[in-house]
């Protein structure tokens, strides 16, 4: 690619532009009252020479495939990037009045309700691993020509997440990945951890595999020279270090440790300051080749099958099914966390190892980089241990917010693990996917189940999540059989049931079996309830077994918070007349020994479901 | 501090030892048939060497201040760590044999089930950043000689978490910190990043100024001369990068792919190969001095006091309480992740520098350090924004695993910060706190319920969480009123309630109003409780209002899965007749607006619950 399409160098133009960056930054955080004018005002040189000269986006048609991808990491500096997109005549100067307002879709921090913007930042440490994400999809996965931009503060420098990213990217050799490093030296409460010292994260960067410039970020000639040279590196991700003054242009707050997230002190004299108003525009270049998203194939996926009595584990079955997904889709993309082994997403890993990505052992950087992927079209599965998503929970919190769609998987769920103890058990997973806006959450108790459920999160809107068991169960299903979102399967039932018992998962077989040991042995005709879709809940189904019963025992391989039972208890507490439920879950910190003496110790194995139902109703 | 009282080096013995350590770690995990026999071996050789040579423990007293502490961060090398134990005595050979059994202190990963072990590892990458917090504990805030030896796995380097560690190792200076890094090459599923490439992690650790030495893993000489040279490093934090073979001297295993996490093939050969079972006893140097513990000053507690009627932030109250805490109590540390100026920490970093701890944004980095401090005998405090607790999530779930005493403080909780936007917005931490194990979770709704709380979380067990507001609300308790944990404060009644809200924090003052309304304008009679401990709820007052008033409105700034609402079905479920409870949270994904709005919106505030409790009672 040539760059010869691309603006000549015009030091009065750019200047004039970040000028005006810088006034319509404090325009509209004074109109608002509220907002990061300093954060913005540090990085508007940067932003007048990249939007400028070197950004290829068609900014009438953000959904190109083609187009750079530009993320503003430090999104706190979101004043900025609405001053650019006025200055690109996508957004109205009435429209940039209206930041931070109820309704505005100029939110405090960047979110997709802007056509413009790909994910939502605020927490730092998270633009830069979704733009190795992007990276991925555009420049691997992909043959795209775009470039991806992210601009970072300094502070955000200390985030482990930051240090994910800088690894994989150097992996990958994203070499059209450029970090912009807008170091400010000033965070929130005083001076970052090493201010001005550049040499610092430059000595970091390049010992991480990195190029580095590094600039005066408030000299448009060294800048753009620093533009271009990132433009040359052919074989590794770029950083430009940029030094800058935190609230430059404004000298009542330039540098000053107490200006941070608030209006300029003085709306006129800062305007004046900055030359007041104008009303430059841009033209930006477009992309050379519109370029072609990942194509989503629609032929039948062939899902494996395991015959009924048979033994076999829902991991397992997750790892057959996404292979099988695998070759009917190549829009599938898979990411590991090192333990694929585990989790058995090596079975696709081996089949398709172009659309298998290696994160190593950093489950941030797998989700994040997930997001960048699921938001350029592609349609990511990411699976490690259900208890170390935990070390992602704030990727997965911001994906929704990104509106990401986006399928996790969780294994090694529960007490069920055995003996590796509590470290290793996803023990919490529920409560935090169900604490997720806008997700599904699915538990499946057999193999055939599982099979479909991992197909059907393929088409899934917003954050899905499977959870799956590393030992063996029976299976209970039919093959081909269906599992619709939201539905639940009544495994057991009576005229006359005196409760229900309502697992999943594990304790689908657990419960099974109490009603059996129930009937048998003590006269009792129970419910079973398979609710594999634990969220959303088929509440219609847990409402008429509470009224049909009277009683509904839920049983989890989980702690009682925010799981299977509170679910329950979501759907019958609104009725006139709620009925009685009693939530076995795990109550004490577990610690080593067999599947079986677990589930006893939790007291969610059938026995002890059993002598929980016979205390009930017998007393 | 001279070493004179160490054993001199005697290839010989150390030889017979790191044998031995090999011979048990073979023996206990093919007695579990489970078990990580690989990843011991290979580490094998550096355990001989610091045990014998330089570690300081006391293993009779491992209480004593003094002590050096000794972290496997690779936690799945833990038969190692036994068989360490049973070298040195504390442990029969008999017990050796009760690895993963139920019952055994001999856990799959350790635990402080063993009274020789701090803190729990085995999600990887923790280790270190928790090591840091027992240095600055030990070698910054008290003034004690012991060293912190940190054993890490090459495959654990790929952890942001890690280099957070790193980053706040050098800033503090901590000389006596050593990382100890297994590099087998091998990870769960294959290679790992670098596989022997040492010189990487050389590169960045010195960039990250660390000093390094390398050395081969399995020389003895190498090793002891490695130990003998980071002893003499007087400015900075130093890593040992060792090069290993995984498996290490039983060939069936040695650097093969397929041999992670199982015990060996073939016990036999492989116990014989190794030389057979010894009783290689090793007396362990004890440190010079005990040293003492950090003093708990008995002072009585100046807390802030607010006027009844006055406008507060609880944010503002956590900072000055916490302030007044410092004052009251020498043991309280607290710590920060670049927010103290939101948070307000920093009106106890201002009066007590020297117990602040600045981690700059790493919140990993923040919980771990304050779990090792705490471990060590410190109160700490660590505060954020609840939103980015999440970004700690697995160090949380650890800290529990650990029994680590620990106090989280989250503020700008909720929509009802307004402007900012969900990035910022924290939630999902009433869910994620609730399903942590052993937790207590509080959330005032003013000013003086706040200070209370904090100071009582000083002396609560296990981990604590305060949720702190960004904006001020009306003062409403005197100063000076207790607040016992597992309490609520009924602060509307009369005889004929026809419906209980239930708040906490920003709604007590949405439901008042409301109350207010409810009675002034429609004759609805409305009991009021202010539920500020979320967890333990108090179960007793919250069934009697059901019981009274027949239905339960609860109201939250927060999703509506696994907070305030469910903690409230929790509570009145189990009974025979449950009340009806209608759960107003937040169900959409928030935009900017302004806290009015936000809780307009949200459908939370005064009115939403007026109307919402006149379409239920009237209909």
């Amino acid at each position: 690619m040539t760059d010869t399409d691309l603006r000549p160098f015009d030091t009065t133009f750019v200047t004039d532009l970040a000028r005006q960056l810088r006034v319509d930054s404090v325009r509209c955080t004074s109109e608002a009252a509220s907002g990061h004018a300093s954060s913005a005002l540090s990085a508007a040189d940067l932003a007048a020479v990249l939007l400028s000269q070197h950004l290829r986006y068609d900014f009438d048609a953000p959904e190109l495939p083609g187009n750079d991808r530009l993320v503003f990491s430090k999104g706190h500096a979101s004043p900025l990037y609405y001053a650019m997109l006025r200055a690109v005549g996508v957004i109205s100067d009435e429209e940039l009045l209206t930041y931070r307002q109820a309704g505005s879709r100029l939110e405090g921090h960047p979110t997709p309700r802007l056509p413009w913007v790909d994910v939502a930042t605020g927490s730092l440490g998270q633009g830069l691993p979704i733009g190795v994400g992007m990276a991925i999809a555009n420049n691997r996965l992909n043959d795209l020509q775009g470039r991806t931009w992210v601009l970072c503060g300094d502070g955000e420098m200390a985030e482990g997440s930051m240090w994910e990213a800088f690894a994989h990217a150097q992996q990958e050799g994203l070499d059209r990945l450029t970090a912009i490093v807008d170091v400010n030296r000033l965070g929130q409460r005083g001076p970052t951890r090493y201010g001005w010292d550049t040499s610092v994260y430059q000595k970091r960067l390049e010992a991480f595999g990195w190029h580095v410039v590094v600039v005066d970020g408030h000299d448009l000639n060294q800048i753009n020279d620093a533009f271009e040279e990132v433009k040359q590196v052919s074989d590794r991700p770029s950083a430009i270090l940029a030094r800058t003054v935190k609230g430059k242009g404004v000298a009542a707050i330039e540098d000053q440790s107490d200006a941070h997230g608030t209006p300029v002190p003085d709306f006129d004299s800062a305007v004046s300051e900055l030359g007041g108003q104008t009303d430059v525009q841009v033209t930006v270049a477009v992309p050379d080749v519109p370029g072609t998203r990942p194509q989503r194939s629609s032929a039948q996926v062939e899902l494996p099958t395991f015959e009924v009595g048979a033994e076999a584990a829902t991991r397992d079955a997750f790892g057959e099914a996404l292979k099988a997904l695998g070759a009917a889709r190549s829009d599938v993309v898979v990411l590991d966390a090192e333990v694929s082994d585990s989790t058995r997403s090596r079975f696709f890993a081996e089949a398709y190892p172009d659309r298998f990505v290696q994160c190593y052992l950093a489950e941030q950087q797998m989700i994040a980089a997930a997001v960048g992927m699921a938001k350029l079209g592609w349609t990511p599965y990411a699976a490690t241990f259900a208890a170390f998503l935990t070390r992602a929970h704030d990727f997965i919190r911001m994906a929704a917010v990104s509106d990401a769609d986006l399928r996790l998987v969780g294994s090694h769920a529960g007490v069920a693990i055995g003996q590796d103890g509590p470290s290793q058990m996803g023990l919490e997973d529920l409560a935090m996917m169900r604490a997720t806006c806008g997700s599904t959450v699915l538990y499946p108790c057999d193999a055939n189940q599982a099979a479909a459920l991992v197909a059907s999160m393929a088409d899934v809107s917003g954050i899905s999540y499977l959870r799956a068991n590393r030992n063996k169960a029976p299976v209970i299903y039919e093959p081909g059989e269906e599992f619709p979102i939201g539905g639940s399967r009544v495994l057991r039932e009576s005229d006359n049931d005196q409760v229900t018992l309502v697992g999943a998962g594990i304790t689908v077989h657990e419960a099974l079996e109490a009603a059996r040991t129930l009937a048998d042995k003590h006269g009792i005709n129970a419910r079973v309830i398979d609710m594999y879709s634990v969220k959303p809940a088929d509440v219609d189904t847990l409402r008429k077994a509470g009224l049909d019963t009277g009683l509904i025992i839920t049983v989890e391989d989980h702690w009682p918070h925010g799981g299977l039972g509170d679910a329950v208890l979501d759907a019958v507490a609104p009725l006139e007349r709620p009925s009685k439920v009693a939530k076995l879950a795990v109550r004490h910190m577990p610690a080593s020994g067999t599947p079986a003496e677990q589930l006893r110790k939790a007291g969610i194995d059938a026995e002890c479901i059993v002598a929980a139902a016979r205390t009930m109703l017998v007393g």
